[in-house]
């Protein structure tokens, strides 16, 4: 799925051409490991994931924290810092090879200016946003490691094996070993 | 401040009259303790707090927690809820007597297929929900509560006066003797 589809299922429209779209969108290319947005930096662009798995993390006073993955078919951005257009305090790695297309913040606030579609993607994908990370927090308060692996490995099965263990145990909030030990439970 | 003051100020429009606006708006009214939105109801309206202060809970699977206040010139609603039109699984009650403006689901879905200011200022309105929301996660991560009582102090302080300490200890996440040192130290 390239964006163009992923515009037209969530707006209902059938646009043909990226040249219809209300903003220029272009294709790039992240390489397994490569800093997609670093701590410090302005967030300049909105990205939609075409293949591949970018890895976010925060730094906390205590450590480097998983906070999020993004798979293929979804947006993603350092949110807090494209929105308010002030340093990342997340980091993003692209943590396989990527292929994404990207829309720049200033053609992207061009559009919000005159287009209502524009406007009712922006609004939608942000309030999916909210939603997701209103469900994880709540997971967090009443759902056990072991199951937040499970509603994990039941959304996302095909793209488990490409993440190392010990990225998704940070995810989980565990030590490896637990990971290890849930995994097994599963498989027995 | 009314709501039709807050939408020409984020909008920066100059709309004189509720008429001109994209839905109808009504006034409602709260008394002290009434609940706003109960667990387990859908919520079918967002809210523009006039006067008043509302507080929001969660159940966990320990206890009830606090999880937010609202305040004069602030938007609320039971988001997750009205996004998806599911059950609330948090409650809004009064903590004062209240005044509000709102909206139904229905009249802003309608407005949000035909007006692009309303789907401007919704965007708007949930990109600052989506800021408050991460910024709340990342402050429990990496300050005290101490420094969080300050915050909240800095910003609100003419409210606080009106919030039981039980309700702000709950809030902040620690026991209400714990907050009785804090303002002691604060206030020595």
């Amino acid at each position: 799925m390239v964006f163009i589809d992923f515009y037209n299922s969530v707006l209902n429209n059938s646009l043909t051409s990226y040249d219809d779209l209300p903003y220029p969108v272009s294709k790039v290319h992240f390489k397994k490991g490569s800093i997609i947005t670093d701590y410090g930096q302005i967030e300049g662009a909105v990205y939609f994931l075409n293949s591949g798995i970018v890895e976010m993390t925060v730094k906390s006073y205590v450590s480097e924290k998983m906070i999020d993955f993004f798979f293929e078919k979804e947006m993603f951005t350092s949110l807090t810092s494209f929105l308010t257009q002030r340093p990342s305090d997340v980091q993003m790695t692209a943590l396989t090879d990527c292929e994404a297309e990207m829309i720049s913040h200033k053609d992207l606030m061009n559009a919000y200016a005159i287009s209502i579609d524009a406007n009712r993607l922006g609004r939608i994908v942000i309030e999916q946003a909210y939603i997701t990370k209103a469900q994880r927090e709540k997971d967090f308060l009443s759902k056990t490691a072991e199951e937040r692996y499970a509603e994990m490995f039941r959304t996302h099965a095909q793209y488990i094996s490409n993440i190392p263990v010990n990225k998704i145990a940070k995810y989980l909030g565990i030590h490896p070993e637990s990971l290890s030990r849930i995994r097994n439970k599963m498989n027995s």
